[in-house]
């Protein structure tokens, strides 16, 4: 149900007011937009003061009509050429931040997405080398990832002190642009029950995960830990932390889900622009229904817009 | 705060009058239980009807006097000792169950505790060879662990078909003799993020947990999965399963913890006896101030008592 997250997301006014907009799409797909959401949308096809401007991508659209309600190796298609326009877009600094509605992720693997999730598709097609991580965020908790997409027998080596600090300065500056803090307290977890138990259940919280703590806090993040991780999300969900570092995919999204479905958003943080999305999928089951809430979608555009313009005032 | 709780589960009428019960202890630590809980002790020195008999084990108290609310080496030993003597009329078939207050693994440590834990020292003591593991009883979920105290570096070796089917095993037989439920459903987690997305992320799911549930059904265990293991206990909280089994030991505590402390039992499965304790912790900072709550220690009585029944009738 993105087209119609999409046309609501527009007919709020304050949406057009806060950020000049392009729209990557085509006529085709704005239309199902609006009559997925009874909501006409007032795109523009020349650049117009306080109007979304249409980057008509109608001739990347696969020929026939999509199936819905489904995944589709051309509805993969259809989301990757829209998204590559908005990289490219970015490529050359014409955009200062990235909103996509909820996408598929088996309908890109059918349609040949070779790298293993969308962030590491993004880094390929903008060329980055640095450290990349979604960063998962709740209302009042953030989370970013020092491993993502990989098995568990990859993490272990994936944790390296450059890794965790990276991970870290990550959240920190994403957490000062994008929710305003000047100075965020972010409490770092353990990779081993009980926190390694001082070395008993492994040492990378003595070898690597201390020593990186200690670097960030040099660099001025305040940064704590590492704390067990099945006490930490108590702890942060008491008020006690404003991010949390994880150090795998399921340590941080057994938590958060838990915690709360409603509002969250996904953030690719690391790129040259901050790319969001809301945290939620695209609910196949509820396309046309106008049963769809706005929290995350709109959580994602606000998102969108503070980290842009941080980035761009540096 | 062990001997207050100890104390206040004796001075319920109902205790005594649903099992026989040794008390394994001496004089002086129940009369330290009677001045904590302000409530005296009922208990005998020779075998009566109807009350608590003491198993006097002075002879191996530490000379002098305890220091409390804090971790020593002496209370330690106090602490293994007793439980030594709890398992030495359990492999003497005396008893039926153990039930123990909550106890310090520091203390344990000090005292020389060579296993990472203390089930891995009941085994050593009781010479049991087969599969054990912790089990987590929150009211209305349980939940079993395919690897426990080791390093995240280790689960992946450690996830072995036999294993986890004999995780499996434990849980259904533990949910049917403790929660009287006649068919669990046991909800089976993934090892790796979105249970491996196809074999993308490792293979585990594909090569090992899911013969491993056809095992558990050929058993007649009403076992499914692998499961992602952000979404399963969703799931589990909303109903769908009675016990969730886990493949390493934060992968179910962060849930388990987050869904609630209050009630918890902790069980030490996969022995000749069951030996449960409540799941929170000693709280030294509670010690004689009669401010803790019984509901863990209530629990883990009952289902002692539940499980130590079940197993005497086969």
């Amino acid at each position: 149900m993105g087209p119609e997250l999409v046309a609501r997301l527009l007919a709020q006014p304050e949406t057009t007011a806060t950020a000049d907009l392009l729209l990557i799409s085509d006529p085709a797909e704005l239309a199902l937009a609006e009559a997925d959401s009874g909501l006409a949308i007032d795109y523009a096809t020349t650049p117009t003061e306080g109007r979304p401007l249409l980057v008509d991508n109608s001739t990347r659209r696969p020929a026939g009509e999509f199936e819905r309600r489904k995944a589709t190796e051309a509805g993969g298609r259809w989301a990757m050429d829209n998204l590559r326009v908005a990289l490219d877009l970015a490529a050359k600094g014409e955009v200062d931040a990235i909103l996509f509605a909820p996408l598929n992720k088996s309908s890109l693997h059918l349609a040949g997405l070779a790298e293993s999730d969308e962030l590491r598709w993004f880094e390929t097609v903008l060329g980055v080398e640095g450290f990349t991580s979604e960063l998962n965020v709740l209302p009042g908790l953030w989370t970013s990832r020092v491993t993502s997409h990989v098995s568990i027998a990859e993490v272990d080596a994936g944790v390296t002190r450059d890794r965790v600090a990276a991970a870290g300065r990550l959240l920190d500056s994403v957490l000062r642009g994008g929710a305003g803090i000047a100075a965020p307290r972010i409490g770092v977890c353990a990779l081993n029950p009980h926190a390694g138990e001082s070395g008993r259940f492994g040492r990378h919280e003595i070898d690597i995960i201390a020593p990186a703590v200690d670097d960030l806090r040099a660099a001025g993040v305040d940064a704590t830990g590492p704390f067990p991780s099945d006490t930490i999300f108590l702890r942060a969900r008491a008020g006690d932390f404003d991010g949390v570092l994880t150090m795998y995919h399921d340590q941080g999204q057994i938590a958060m889900k838990l915690m709360g479905f409603d509002g969250g958003v996904t953030i690719a943080g690391g790129l040259p622009v901050p790319i969001c999305t809301p945290a939620h999928g695209t609910a196949f089951d509820l396309v046309g229904r106008r049963a769809a809430t706005m929290g995350s979608m709109d959580n994602a555009f606000a998102l969108a817009t503070r980290l842009g313009l941080a980035a761009r005032l540096g």
